[in-house]
């Protein structure tokens, strides 16, 4: 945020004596109201510092990272996510190794018609399964999918910040974007996406170079 | 950053009309030049308008994000980085993959004696491998690795941000963060940490949920 001296004063008598109004903090540093307006007008807007009438400036706790907080949470999936890879579900294990490798991902999502969800196969889970010497050719993907309802999922107007949160907590790759749907009386998954670690790393990246401000 | 309507008139009159001095502004917008005093303090402070004496305010093109660059640019690599999971280079490809489930982790790093980085294999090389039939039991580490000098590194006094460039457009999983020593007269890379996807994708849901400050 890059306070001046003054603000970092400002700030600290606030903090330590706070509730305090404008005409006392004036008085202690020896300037007129007028002169502070502006920097008190600053550690408000920062979040830092936030004023109530008749009982004067108090201390929030918060400092610029409140204000990236308000930016990111604003960026939704559909913002960044990719799309999805799928294989229907009578597949082959192998040929799912096969998808894995033509497409450049750690995951594919097993499909029924009309883009269902039923399952995700990872690296990860094929690899346990050659560990084990048994044969992927005969092997259908349906076998070491986790399957539904054990997915863990998003959806196109969730927040990123959510997502990445989830995908955090459930230690997993990435997640299948998602949207209800009605299929034959039952509620399903549609796959519209896919939401990996890469595009969490892609955003952070242009986010931290300051570009990303078309999601924002 | 939450500007007021009238800080958001004015940085749009400083972007079109600017160079323009204060009292243009105070005239333009019919308010006296003390009033318009802390909208031109914050959105100098924002970074979005810049003044120069004997010019005026013109308009820098930053906004908000230039304060999250500012902030995300100081951490470091060491600031969020994990432990490094390691192999010798005499161990064979299964036992790697072995470690891999143990630790639960993408990549292995192969290591010389002295923790010297030597390879890198990730779970998608040995899935390759395995996909052609081979036995892994009698397959050294060392023929499916990532050799020395191809493999991209980091090191912990990095910005986190640079770090996570390298992944993206490398596409790689995680990087080994490593020291240059010296051995045998040669320049070498020690392996002491290791920093992933993940561990990008933590720091972002930190940094969104407005913790983090301790790295800052």
């Amino acid at each position: 945020m890059g306070l001046t001296a003054r603000q970092e004063k400002i700030a600290e008598m606030v903090r330590t004596l706070g509730p305090i109004t404008g005409e006392q903090i004036a008085e202690r540093l020896n300037v007129t109201r007028a002169a502070l307006r502006p920097d008190l007008a600053i550690l408000v807007m920062s979040g830092m510092v936030d004023a109530r009438p008749k009982v004067g400036y108090f201390y929030t706790g918060k400092n610029a990272l409140s204000m990236v907080t308000e930016q990111v949470s604003r960026i939704k999936v559909q913002d960044i996510q990719s799309v999805p890879v799928v294989v229907t579900s009578g597949t082959s294990a192998y040929d799912a190794v096969v998808t894995m490798f033509l497409e450049d991902v750690g995951s594919v999502f097993v499909v029924e018609p009309g883009g269902i969800l039923a399952g995700v196969v990872s690296r990860k889970d094929v690899l346990k399964v050659a560990m084990g010497g048994s044969d992927l050719h005969k092997m259908p993907v349906k076998v070491l999918m986790t399957p539904m309802p054990k997915i863990v999922v998003t959806s196109p107007d969730e927040p990123v910040l959510t997502a990445a949160k989830k995908i955090i907590d459930n230690e997993v790759d990435s997640l299948p974007v998602v949207l209800l749907a009605n299929h034959q009386g039952a509620k399903v998954y549609e796959v519209v996406g896919r939401l990996t670690k890469t595009n969490i790393a892609r955003l952070f990246v242009e986010l931290g170079e300051g570009r990303g401000g078309e999601q924002l």
